[in-house]
């Protein structure tokens, strides 16, 4: 029997899975590494920061997504370095894996100008730990809100910032104003839910810059109508606990998202190859590195030009097409034939912007509200690893889209977060306040927002 | 219009609910003060820790449940201190409650038998984030044994050591020997997992003491049909990390979870009334502490001997009947009529060790095996709190049932913990055996469990 050619893959996301998928039982023997044991359905992230899915509902383990591959070996392990001369890829316990073939597909996360100190006040959503701790923090305000209104009969204005008004800070605007207004109104009595403020700011003149300017417009428009503000050409400059400047102007928040920026995985700057800015690798055309024919690199950590000049995008539809063009590449070549350079298809895009709005481009056409969302909720659902899963979300869509109810709606976490909480959102002037507010010296009735 | 009285209750457990509950659109304003958000379905808590169900499937914010009850107020807060002579409750900010009739439902944690650094290596069962933790304990220890057999070739033994044979302890066995059994199977490859070996240490000379001794031997007899080694007269008296101690022999274990011993919420402590070993408070017949009749304590904290000389158990149904009883005396007493002293109602007890296995002890009767289970799974889906909830728990039972699946599968926490979780686990050792074993040095097949 021949020695069969090793593939190792870093990373189990859309790219790291599209790439494991095409090797399943294929002649090869395949290591998939990832830090975590499940895979994320990232476009619901902002589902589960926004308490209407579990994040149980759009993970799945890894190993159970493959477990029908039988040369599919899943490890969970974090790469850390390359020996690109022995062909093995360093994880951060020191053991050295060896290949044949290395797929680098480790994504990206959010990039913060180089002032990675705002992170603790502006998370970003890339994780399910990023989506329960903006789940948490989310729900927190409201909960902070309605405490302080019970105990003293004042409501405080409350504010959520969203940073970004690409995809994921256009869903995160539309979804925090959808539940403040419909899911959490009715069980918070102390304080009106609906008059939460949601600020997205966008340093461009349009939100959902990639799409026709058409459909930003309507996107705004559908965001406004959802009850969101949207401050365009707001570029945000510096971010403090409970406030953010823009421009010259500070504005008060209690919640600030963070959405826009790309930094590459640093795993990239490791393959000693050229990157770019956002620290993305300057791949081949079969998107292998320069010198290493049998490493490649794929998904959201790749620059590569397509042949109208523009890069191809950072999307998920993008990263599976190149995890499955790496694949075959490496299936064809170990029979000997000629590999093919990796060639984007653009089958459309969509964003959605809360309940029964959206907006798509699609077949050279273009659709927004009601339509379009409902050819979104299609395209997810259809998407969603595994079947369990799928039929969970569909009901779960399906109950909450009938009674605007929310059950996902925990917050988990240590206990001392409240006091954290308290101090991180207002300064230690927010306890000070409670002491006082407690001991009645106001009486005013619940504040109207300015 | 006259002054309510001003009811505040201390928990959203299964006691304060029912308090919350009864006093639901009466006469009275209600404050519910609890440290979540969320009330836990406790009994299915080991399910989540099994990553049978995920944490949504089993919990509820506490506002939603209350949501209909129009003069109950919830609110997110840590109680640490009672005024008892100026009637007034003390959040952990300082801020003051005041209350003419005080429920206090705090709860009760596992005892470590005045050990508590044995928490770190031996995490309990009572919230969540415990069931979460115990999840990632569990399935990391399976991963890093696949890591290990995929990059090396030999299989460790794994070991999992329950301490205390409790429900709780019988339960977290059953269940672990079950999915090791099972449903990870078909899903690690380079590793058997129905290899692991689940120990259960139990001090006394049976299992599930509390119920007949028959029915503990019957039990006893079912976990060993799944694979679990019961260790009767087994009291363990020290534990450091990766192993235990019962009289002068210690065990290796790569997970140790602690299911034994009580102590009640220290809030007991700060009522300045006796209390037991176990810090419960010792109550009036009416539940109310001595020289505060408007101060009542219930649930898990409680000591109370009934008629028959044995205290009021520390479960579940025992502490909804305690929250029922004493809003009734609060709404009577309103009312101008008199108290009526506690009396639990013994409605038989039942515990479930693990698929299609169970012990129940109802009517006078006792049943095993199958229709025990049947009767426990009956009974738990009915009071599951939540329709939504109810229904996606019966769900993804007969899902699990039909396909012995898993979907709440996922290690959630930081990117470190693997590297954390092996020094914890092994030590530096194991750091340094995994790279002596990357190197080849070693080449063995799978290892047979002594």
């Amino acid at each position: 029997m021949n020695e069969r050619n090793r593939v190792v893959i870093i990373g189990g996301g859309f790219g790291g899975l599209w790439a494991a998928k095409a090797l399943a039982n294929k002649p090869v023997e395949v290591a998939l590494i990832d830090r975590k044991n499940h895979h994320v359905f990232q476009p619901l992230l902002y589902q589960v920061a926004t308490a209407v899915l579990s994040p149980g509902e759009i993970a799945s383990p890894i190993r159970r997504i493959l477990h029908h591959a039988k040369n599919i070996e899943v490890i969970l392990g974090e790469a850390v370095d390359f020996d690109k001369e022995n062909n093995a890829v360093r994880l951060d316990d020191g053991t050295e894996v060896p290949f044949d073939y290395l797929i680098v597909a480790a994504g990206a996360r959010h990039a913060y100008f180089g002032r990675d100190e705002w992170e603790t006040w502006a998370p970003g959503l890339k994780t399910l730990e990023d989506a329960v701790e903006i789940r948490r923090r989310v729900l927190l305000a409201f909960e902070l809100a309605e405490r302080k209104a019970a105990l003293s009969g004042v409501q405080d204005e409350l504010t959520f910032a969203v940073v970004g008004a690409g995809p994921t800070g256009v869903e995160l605007a539309g979804a925090i104003a959808g539940i403040a207004r419909q899911a959490l109104n009715k069980d918070f009595k102390a304080i009106d839910t609906s008059k939460a403020r949601v600020v997205l700011f966008e340093g461009s003149d349009r939100v959902l810059g990639t799409f026709a300017s058409d459909l930003s417009e309507s996107a705004k428009q559908q965001l406004e109508e959802l009850g969101v503000e949207v401050r365009l050409n707001s570029f945000v400059t510096e971010i403090e606990p409970g406030k953010l400047k823009v421009g010259e102007e500070w504005f008060e928040c209690d919640v600030v998202l963070w959405a826009t920026g790309v930094a590459a995985s640093p795993l990239g700057s490791r393959l000693g190859v050229e990157t770019d800015r956002a620290g993305r690798v300057k791949v081949e055309p079969d998107l292998s590195i320069a010198g290493h024919p049998n490493i490649f690199v794929i998904g959201d950590m790749v620059h590569l030009l397509q042949e109208n000049g523009e890069p191809v995008p950072g999307v998920s539809p993008a990263a599976m097409q190149m995890g499955s063009a790496t694949s075959e590449n490496i299936l064809a070549e170990i029979k000997g034939r000629p590999r093919k350079n990796f060639v984007y298809v653009d089958k459309g895009s969509m964003a959605t912007i809360g309940r029964s709005r959206a907006i798509a481009q699609v077949f050279g056409m273009k659709f927004r509200g009601f339509v379009a969302w409902l050819m979104w909720l299609f395209l997810h659902v259809v998407f969603l690893i595994g079947f369990r899963n799928r039929l969970f979300v569909l009901m779960g869509w399906f109950w909450a889209y009938l009674t605007r109810e929310r059950s996902a709606r925990l917050i988990t976490g240590d206990a001392n977060e409240l006091r954290d909480a308290l101090m991180f959102m207002e300064g230690e002037e927010a306890v000070k306040l409670l002491e006082k507010l407690a001991a009645k010296e106001t009486s005013a009735g619940p504040k109207e927002p300015a």
